[in-house]
Protein backbone atom coordinates (compact mmCIF):
# COMPACT_ATOMS: atom_id res chain seq x y z
CA UNK A 1 0.00 0.00 0.00
CA UNK A 2 1.28 3.38 -1.07
CA UNK A 3 1.24 6.29 1.41
CA UNK A 4 -1.96 7.62 -0.41
CA UNK A 5 -3.83 4.47 0.15
CA UNK A 6 -2.69 4.84 3.79
CA UNK A 7 -3.88 7.56 4.07
CA UNK A 8 -7.27 7.41 2.64
CA UNK A 9 -7.81 3.94 4.61
CA UNK A 10 -6.75 5.94 8.10
CA UNK A 11 -9.94 8.33 7.17
CA UNK A 12 -11.72 5.82 6.55
CA UNK A 13 -11.13 4.66 9.85
CA UNK A 14 -11.88 8.01 11.52
CA UNK A 15 -15.12 8.46 9.35
CA UNK A 16 -16.32 4.99 10.92
CA UNK A 17 -14.92 5.19 14.44
CA UNK A 18 -16.75 8.66 14.57
CA UNK A 19 -20.29 7.91 12.58
CA UNK A 20 -20.07 4.39 14.89
CA UNK A 21 -19.46 6.37 18.19
CA UNK A 22 -22.34 9.15 17.09
CA UNK A 23 -25.04 6.96 15.80
CA UNK A 24 -24.85 4.70 18.77
CA UNK A 25 -25.06 7.26 21.61
CA UNK A 26 -27.20 9.83 19.74
CA UNK A 27 -29.13 8.05 17.41
CA UNK A 28 -29.24 8.12 13.27
CA UNK A 29 -31.65 11.47 13.12
CA UNK A 30 -30.05 13.28 15.66
CA UNK A 31 -26.51 12.64 14.40
CA UNK A 32 -25.89 15.93 11.72
CA UNK A 33 -23.13 15.25 8.84
CA UNK A 34 -21.09 18.21 10.18
CA UNK A 35 -20.77 16.59 13.77
CA UNK A 36 -19.35 13.27 12.36
CA UNK A 37 -17.07 15.19 9.93
CA UNK A 38 -15.97 17.78 13.32
CA UNK A 39 -15.83 13.85 15.29
CA UNK A 40 -13.21 12.55 12.71
CA UNK A 41 -11.60 15.70 12.31
CA UNK A 42 -11.68 16.02 8.32
CA UNK A 43 -13.31 18.74 6.28
CA UNK A 44 -17.22 18.42 5.90
CA UNK A 45 -16.54 18.02 1.96
CA UNK A 46 -13.70 15.19 2.60
CA UNK A 47 -16.77 13.61 4.22
CA UNK A 48 -18.96 14.13 1.33
CA UNK A 49 -15.84 12.36 -1.04
CA UNK A 50 -16.24 8.85 1.06
CA UNK A 51 -19.94 9.04 2.00
CA UNK A 52 -22.27 11.39 -0.03
CA UNK A 53 -25.07 10.72 2.37
CA UNK A 54 -25.60 9.93 5.94
CA UNK A 55 -26.99 6.82 5.38
CA UNK A 56 -25.00 5.70 3.43
CA UNK A 57 -22.34 6.00 5.67
CA UNK A 58 -24.66 4.20 8.31
CA UNK A 59 -25.23 1.46 5.59
CA UNK A 60 -21.59 1.00 5.51
CA UNK A 61 -21.16 0.36 9.20
CA UNK A 62 -23.83 -2.17 9.46
CA UNK A 63 -22.80 -4.01 6.91
CA UNK A 64 -19.58 -4.21 8.52
CA UNK A 65 -20.59 -5.46 11.76
CA UNK A 66 -22.94 -8.10 10.40
CA UNK A 67 -20.24 -9.25 8.09
CA UNK A 68 -17.87 -9.57 11.18
CA UNK A 69 -20.26 -11.22 13.12
CA UNK A 70 -21.21 -13.97 9.84
CA UNK A 71 -17.83 -14.40 9.77
CA UNK A 72 -17.38 -15.62 13.24
CA UNK A 73 -20.70 -17.77 12.90
CA UNK A 74 -19.70 -19.70 9.67
CA UNK A 75 -15.86 -19.89 11.26
CA UNK A 76 -17.74 -21.68 14.34
CA UNK A 77 -20.35 -23.67 13.12
CA UNK A 78 -20.18 -27.24 13.54
CA UNK A 79 -21.41 -30.11 10.63
CA UNK A 80 -24.88 -30.70 12.02
CA UNK A 81 -28.36 -30.40 10.86
CA UNK A 82 -29.67 -28.25 7.64
CA UNK A 83 -31.43 -26.84 10.94
CA UNK A 84 -29.69 -26.40 13.85
CA UNK A 85 -26.65 -24.51 11.29
CA UNK A 86 -29.09 -22.14 9.78
CA UNK A 87 -30.42 -21.60 13.34
CA UNK A 88 -26.54 -21.04 14.84
CA UNK A 89 -26.05 -18.93 11.88
CA UNK A 90 -29.12 -16.67 11.56
CA UNK A 91 -29.49 -16.41 15.51
CA UNK A 92 -25.81 -14.61 15.38
CA UNK A 93 -26.95 -12.22 12.43
CA UNK A 94 -30.37 -11.73 14.74
CA UNK A 95 -28.44 -11.28 17.56
CA UNK A 96 -26.30 -8.66 15.77
CA UNK A 97 -29.54 -6.64 14.68
CA UNK A 98 -30.12 -6.57 18.26
CA UNK A 99 -27.27 -5.44 19.98
CA UNK A 100 -28.36 -1.96 18.19
CA UNK A 101 -32.03 -1.99 17.58
CA UNK A 102 -32.63 1.44 16.70
CA UNK A 103 -29.66 1.18 14.01
CA UNK A 104 -30.87 -1.31 12.63
CA UNK A 105 -34.24 -0.73 11.73
CA UNK A 106 -32.95 2.52 10.08
CA UNK A 107 -30.21 -0.01 8.34
CA UNK A 108 -33.26 -2.47 7.24
CA UNK A 109 -35.49 0.26 6.05
CA UNK A 110 -32.96 1.94 3.87
CA UNK A 111 -30.73 -0.82 2.92
CA UNK A 112 -32.90 -2.22 -0.11
CA UNK A 113 -33.76 1.33 -1.28
CA UNK A 114 -30.82 3.18 -2.19
CA UNK A 115 -29.86 4.66 -5.58
CA UNK A 116 -27.75 4.02 -8.07
CA UNK A 117 -24.15 3.01 -7.27
CA UNK A 118 -25.28 2.09 -3.85
CA UNK A 119 -28.20 0.26 -4.47
CA UNK A 120 -25.46 -2.38 -6.99
CA UNK A 121 -24.03 -2.64 -3.43
CA UNK A 122 -26.48 -4.02 -1.66
CA UNK A 123 -27.99 -6.11 -4.58
CA UNK A 124 -24.05 -7.72 -4.25
CA UNK A 125 -23.95 -7.88 -0.35
CA UNK A 126 -27.68 -10.01 -0.39
CA UNK A 127 -26.34 -12.24 -3.22
CA UNK A 128 -23.19 -12.92 -1.60
CA UNK A 129 -25.09 -13.61 1.91
CA UNK A 130 -27.56 -15.79 0.14
CA UNK A 131 -24.83 -17.76 -1.88
CA UNK A 132 -23.24 -18.18 1.83
CA UNK A 133 -26.62 -19.61 3.06
CA UNK A 134 -26.94 -22.05 -0.24
CA UNK A 135 -23.70 -23.72 0.41
CA UNK A 136 -25.10 -24.61 3.71
CA UNK A 137 -27.93 -25.85 1.67
CA UNK A 138 -25.47 -27.48 -0.71
CA UNK A 139 -23.68 -29.32 2.23
CA UNK A 140 -27.08 -30.57 3.57
CA UNK A 141 -27.80 -31.98 0.28
CA UNK A 142 -24.63 -33.97 0.04
CA UNK A 143 -24.89 -35.63 3.38
CA UNK A 144 -28.36 -36.48 1.83
CA UNK A 145 -30.34 -34.90 4.37
CA UNK A 146 -31.86 -33.10 1.05
CA UNK A 147 -33.15 -33.55 -2.04
CA UNK A 148 -30.66 -33.46 -4.60
CA UNK A 149 -32.62 -31.94 -7.07
CA UNK A 150 -33.06 -28.66 -5.43
CA UNK A 151 -31.71 -25.44 -6.61
CA UNK A 152 -29.62 -24.37 -2.98
CA UNK A 153 -29.83 -20.72 -4.56
CA UNK A 154 -33.72 -21.33 -4.66
CA UNK A 155 -33.84 -23.17 -1.06
CA UNK A 156 -31.78 -20.02 -0.13
CA UNK A 157 -33.78 -17.52 -1.04
CA UNK A 158 -36.66 -19.15 0.90
CA UNK A 159 -34.54 -19.43 4.41
CA UNK A 160 -33.80 -15.78 3.51
CA UNK A 161 -37.67 -14.64 2.94
CA UNK A 162 -38.41 -15.73 6.51
CA UNK A 163 -35.39 -14.50 8.35
CA UNK A 164 -36.14 -11.27 6.46
CA UNK A 165 -40.26 -10.88 7.03
CA UNK A 166 -39.33 -11.74 10.99
CA UNK A 167 -36.94 -9.70 11.03
CA UNK A 168 -38.84 -6.70 9.43
CA UNK A 169 -41.90 -7.74 11.61
CA UNK A 170 -39.52 -7.90 14.90
CA UNK A 171 -38.12 -4.42 14.35
CA UNK A 172 -41.31 -2.59 13.27
CA UNK A 173 -42.84 -3.99 15.89
CA UNK A 174 -45.44 -6.01 14.61
CA UNK A 175 -44.22 -9.07 16.67
CA UNK A 176 -43.28 -8.35 20.58
CA UNK A 177 -39.92 -9.77 20.60
CA UNK A 178 -37.10 -11.32 18.86
CA UNK A 179 -37.67 -14.66 21.05
CA UNK A 180 -40.67 -14.68 19.04
CA UNK A 181 -39.00 -14.27 16.15
CA UNK A 182 -36.72 -16.70 16.40
CA UNK A 183 -39.68 -19.29 17.59
CA UNK A 184 -41.40 -18.61 14.41
CA UNK A 185 -38.07 -18.80 12.56
CA UNK A 186 -37.81 -22.44 13.45
CA UNK A 187 -41.45 -23.31 13.17
CA UNK A 188 -41.41 -22.07 9.57
CA UNK A 189 -38.05 -23.61 8.55
CA UNK A 190 -39.66 -27.28 10.02
CA UNK A 191 -42.25 -26.37 7.81
CA UNK A 192 -39.92 -25.67 4.69
CA UNK A 193 -38.32 -29.11 4.81
CA UNK A 194 -41.45 -31.20 5.38
CA UNK A 195 -43.33 -29.45 2.83
CA UNK A 196 -47.26 -28.44 2.47
CA UNK A 197 -48.44 -31.20 0.82
CA UNK A 198 -50.15 -34.17 1.92
CA UNK A 199 -48.06 -37.13 1.45
CA UNK A 200 -48.57 -40.14 -0.54
CA UNK A 201 -47.81 -42.35 2.86
CA UNK B 1 -75.06 8.44 9.66
CA UNK B 2 -76.19 11.86 11.32
CA UNK B 3 -74.90 14.96 10.30
CA UNK B 4 -71.68 15.47 11.36
CA UNK B 5 -70.37 12.07 10.14
CA UNK B 6 -71.71 12.80 7.02
CA UNK B 7 -69.75 15.84 7.33
CA UNK B 8 -66.66 14.03 8.45
CA UNK B 9 -66.95 11.54 5.66
CA UNK B 10 -67.29 14.24 3.20
CA UNK B 11 -64.27 15.79 4.33
CA UNK B 12 -62.36 12.61 4.33
CA UNK B 13 -62.97 12.16 0.67
CA UNK B 14 -61.80 15.37 -0.45
CA UNK B 15 -58.85 14.66 1.59
CA UNK B 16 -58.24 11.42 -0.14
CA UNK B 17 -59.20 12.65 -3.81
CA UNK B 18 -56.40 15.67 -3.27
CA UNK B 19 -53.98 13.15 -1.74
CA UNK B 20 -54.20 10.31 -4.14
CA UNK B 21 -54.35 12.94 -7.30
CA UNK B 22 -51.33 15.16 -5.99
CA UNK B 23 -49.25 12.00 -5.24
CA UNK B 24 -49.52 9.88 -8.35
CA UNK B 25 -49.34 13.31 -10.61
CA UNK B 26 -46.49 15.32 -8.28
CA UNK B 27 -44.87 12.01 -6.33
CA UNK B 28 -44.82 11.77 -2.44
CA UNK B 29 -41.74 13.77 -1.45
CA UNK B 30 -42.68 17.00 -3.89
CA UNK B 31 -46.29 16.67 -2.03
CA UNK B 32 -46.56 18.90 0.41
CA UNK B 33 -49.11 18.58 3.13
CA UNK B 34 -50.33 22.60 2.54
CA UNK B 35 -50.93 21.33 -0.78
CA UNK B 36 -53.07 18.43 -0.09
CA UNK B 37 -55.13 20.67 2.08
CA UNK B 38 -55.85 23.80 -0.25
CA UNK B 39 -56.50 21.12 -2.99
CA UNK B 40 -58.78 19.71 -0.59
CA UNK B 41 -60.03 23.17 0.16
CA UNK B 42 -59.44 22.92 4.11
CA UNK B 43 -57.84 24.60 7.00
CA UNK B 44 -54.27 22.81 7.69
CA UNK B 45 -54.77 22.43 10.73
CA UNK B 46 -57.93 20.38 10.04
CA UNK B 47 -55.44 18.05 7.71
CA UNK B 48 -54.08 17.32 10.33
CA UNK B 49 -56.61 15.99 12.43
CA UNK B 50 -57.27 13.32 9.71
CA UNK B 51 -53.67 12.59 9.23
CA UNK B 52 -51.37 13.90 11.39
CA UNK B 53 -48.59 13.00 9.09
CA UNK B 54 -48.22 13.07 5.23
CA UNK B 55 -47.07 9.31 5.22
CA UNK B 56 -50.08 8.30 6.94
CA UNK B 57 -52.66 9.52 4.40
CA UNK B 58 -50.08 7.76 1.96
CA UNK B 59 -50.09 4.53 3.42
CA UNK B 60 -54.19 5.21 4.21
CA UNK B 61 -54.63 5.55 0.05
CA UNK B 62 -52.60 2.77 -0.37
CA UNK B 63 -54.12 0.24 1.85
CA UNK B 64 -57.70 1.59 0.41
CA UNK B 65 -56.52 0.40 -3.59
CA UNK B 66 -54.73 -3.05 -2.22
CA UNK B 67 -57.95 -3.52 -0.20
CA UNK B 68 -59.96 -3.07 -3.02
CA UNK B 69 -57.85 -5.03 -5.24
CA UNK B 70 -57.83 -8.02 -2.94
CA UNK B 71 -61.82 -7.47 -2.43
CA UNK B 72 -62.08 -8.21 -6.34
CA UNK B 73 -59.65 -10.96 -6.31
CA UNK B 74 -61.03 -13.09 -3.87
CA UNK B 75 -64.38 -12.20 -5.33
CA UNK B 76 -63.53 -13.81 -9.00
CA UNK B 77 -61.48 -16.92 -7.39
CA UNK B 78 -61.90 -20.17 -8.57
CA UNK B 79 -61.92 -23.01 -6.46
CA UNK B 80 -58.86 -24.83 -8.34
CA UNK B 81 -55.69 -25.63 -6.90
CA UNK B 82 -53.65 -23.87 -4.20
CA UNK B 83 -50.95 -22.88 -6.25
CA UNK B 84 -53.59 -21.15 -8.66
CA UNK B 85 -55.72 -19.62 -5.95
CA UNK B 86 -52.61 -18.42 -4.15
CA UNK B 87 -51.16 -16.89 -7.64
CA UNK B 88 -54.72 -15.11 -8.33
CA UNK B 89 -54.91 -13.27 -5.44
CA UNK B 90 -50.91 -12.38 -5.11
CA UNK B 91 -50.91 -11.27 -9.08
CA UNK B 92 -53.51 -8.74 -8.23
CA UNK B 93 -51.94 -7.46 -5.47
CA UNK B 94 -48.41 -7.31 -7.32
CA UNK B 95 -50.22 -5.61 -10.49
CA UNK B 96 -51.64 -3.07 -7.72
CA UNK B 97 -48.08 -2.28 -6.05
CA UNK B 98 -47.12 -1.85 -10.53
CA UNK B 99 -49.88 0.76 -11.14
CA UNK B 100 -47.63 3.76 -8.95
CA UNK B 101 -44.22 1.92 -8.24
CA UNK B 102 -43.01 4.91 -6.82
CA UNK B 103 -45.29 5.31 -4.40
CA UNK B 104 -45.95 1.70 -3.60
CA UNK B 105 -42.01 1.93 -2.50
CA UNK B 106 -42.48 5.10 -0.38
CA UNK B 107 -45.42 2.20 1.13
CA UNK B 108 -43.87 -0.32 1.90
CA UNK B 109 -40.53 1.12 3.42
CA UNK B 110 -42.76 3.02 5.83
CA UNK B 111 -45.83 0.49 6.14
CA UNK B 112 -43.65 -1.51 8.97
CA UNK B 113 -42.06 0.60 10.49
CA UNK B 114 -44.96 3.38 11.82
CA UNK B 115 -45.25 4.26 15.50
CA UNK B 116 -47.90 4.49 17.97
CA UNK B 117 -51.32 4.03 16.93
CA UNK B 118 -50.96 3.55 13.41
CA UNK B 119 -48.27 0.64 14.16
CA UNK B 120 -51.51 -1.46 15.59
CA UNK B 121 -53.22 -0.32 12.49
CA UNK B 122 -50.56 -1.60 10.24
CA UNK B 123 -50.20 -4.79 12.19
CA UNK B 124 -53.89 -5.27 12.27
CA UNK B 125 -54.29 -4.80 8.18
CA UNK B 126 -51.33 -6.82 7.96
CA UNK B 127 -52.83 -9.90 10.04
CA UNK B 128 -55.97 -9.66 8.33
CA UNK B 129 -54.37 -10.58 4.83
CA UNK B 130 -52.48 -13.06 6.77
CA UNK B 131 -55.91 -14.80 7.87
CA UNK B 132 -57.16 -14.49 4.28
CA UNK B 133 -54.56 -16.26 3.04
CA UNK B 134 -54.84 -18.54 5.46
CA UNK B 135 -58.51 -19.57 4.13
CA UNK B 136 -57.16 -20.26 0.99
CA UNK B 137 -55.04 -22.56 2.70
CA UNK B 138 -57.74 -24.08 5.01
CA UNK B 139 -59.81 -24.96 1.87
CA UNK B 140 -56.64 -26.49 0.16
CA UNK B 141 -56.80 -28.74 3.77
CA UNK B 142 -60.18 -29.42 3.46
CA UNK B 143 -59.90 -30.89 -0.54
CA UNK B 144 -56.98 -32.74 0.71
CA UNK B 145 -54.34 -31.21 -1.23
CA UNK B 146 -52.62 -30.33 2.09
CA UNK B 147 -51.45 -32.09 5.21
CA UNK B 148 -54.37 -31.54 7.58
CA UNK B 149 -51.77 -31.59 10.77
CA UNK B 150 -50.73 -27.58 9.15
CA UNK B 151 -51.46 -24.64 10.95
CA UNK B 152 -53.06 -22.63 8.36
CA UNK B 153 -51.31 -19.67 10.02
CA UNK B 154 -48.15 -20.72 9.88
CA UNK B 155 -48.66 -21.56 6.24
CA UNK B 156 -50.00 -18.31 5.00
CA UNK B 157 -46.75 -16.48 6.63
CA UNK B 158 -44.92 -18.34 4.76
CA UNK B 159 -46.39 -17.62 1.51
CA UNK B 160 -46.42 -13.93 2.62
CA UNK B 161 -42.74 -13.76 3.65
CA UNK B 162 -41.69 -15.20 -0.21
CA UNK B 163 -44.27 -12.77 -1.64
CA UNK B 164 -42.83 -9.95 0.56
CA UNK B 165 -39.18 -10.28 0.19
CA UNK B 166 -40.04 -10.40 -3.70
CA UNK B 167 -41.87 -7.24 -3.87
CA UNK B 168 -39.07 -5.53 -1.30
CA UNK B 169 -36.26 -6.64 -3.97
CA UNK B 170 -38.53 -5.80 -7.25
CA UNK B 171 -39.35 -2.70 -5.71
CA UNK B 172 -36.05 -1.94 -4.19
CA UNK B 173 -34.81 -2.28 -7.79
CA UNK B 174 -32.41 -5.49 -6.51
CA UNK B 175 -34.17 -7.86 -9.25
CA UNK B 176 -34.56 -6.36 -12.89
CA UNK B 177 -39.03 -6.69 -13.30
CA UNK B 178 -42.20 -7.58 -11.71
CA UNK B 179 -41.99 -10.76 -13.99
CA UNK B 180 -38.71 -12.16 -12.61
CA UNK B 181 -40.70 -11.31 -9.07
CA UNK B 182 -43.67 -13.49 -10.09
CA UNK B 183 -41.83 -16.69 -11.59
CA UNK B 184 -39.60 -16.63 -8.56
CA UNK B 185 -43.09 -16.64 -6.38
CA UNK B 186 -44.51 -19.45 -8.12
CA UNK B 187 -41.07 -21.75 -7.88
CA UNK B 188 -40.75 -20.94 -4.26
CA UNK B 189 -44.12 -21.95 -3.68
CA UNK B 190 -43.65 -25.11 -5.43
CA UNK B 191 -40.59 -25.45 -3.07
CA UNK B 192 -42.78 -24.77 0.15
CA UNK B 193 -45.34 -27.38 -0.94
CA UNK B 194 -43.01 -29.85 -2.04
CA UNK B 195 -40.45 -29.32 1.23
CA UNK B 196 -36.91 -29.45 1.09
CA UNK B 197 -36.39 -32.44 2.63
CA UNK B 198 -35.58 -36.04 1.08
CA UNK B 199 -38.37 -38.14 0.35
CA UNK B 200 -38.33 -41.29 1.90
CA UNK B 201 -39.26 -43.00 -1.05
Amino acid sequence: MNRRARRKEKTLRRIEDAGWSLFTSRGFEATSTRSIAEAADIAAGTLFNYFPEKRSLLIHLMRGQIDRALDEAFATMAESTLEKELTHVFSALNRCYAKERRLSRVFVKELLFTDGQRRAESAAWTFNLLKRVANIVSNAQRRGELDASIEPMAAAQQVFSIHYFGLVTWLGGTIPSQAVQEEQFTASLRLLLRGLRRSAA
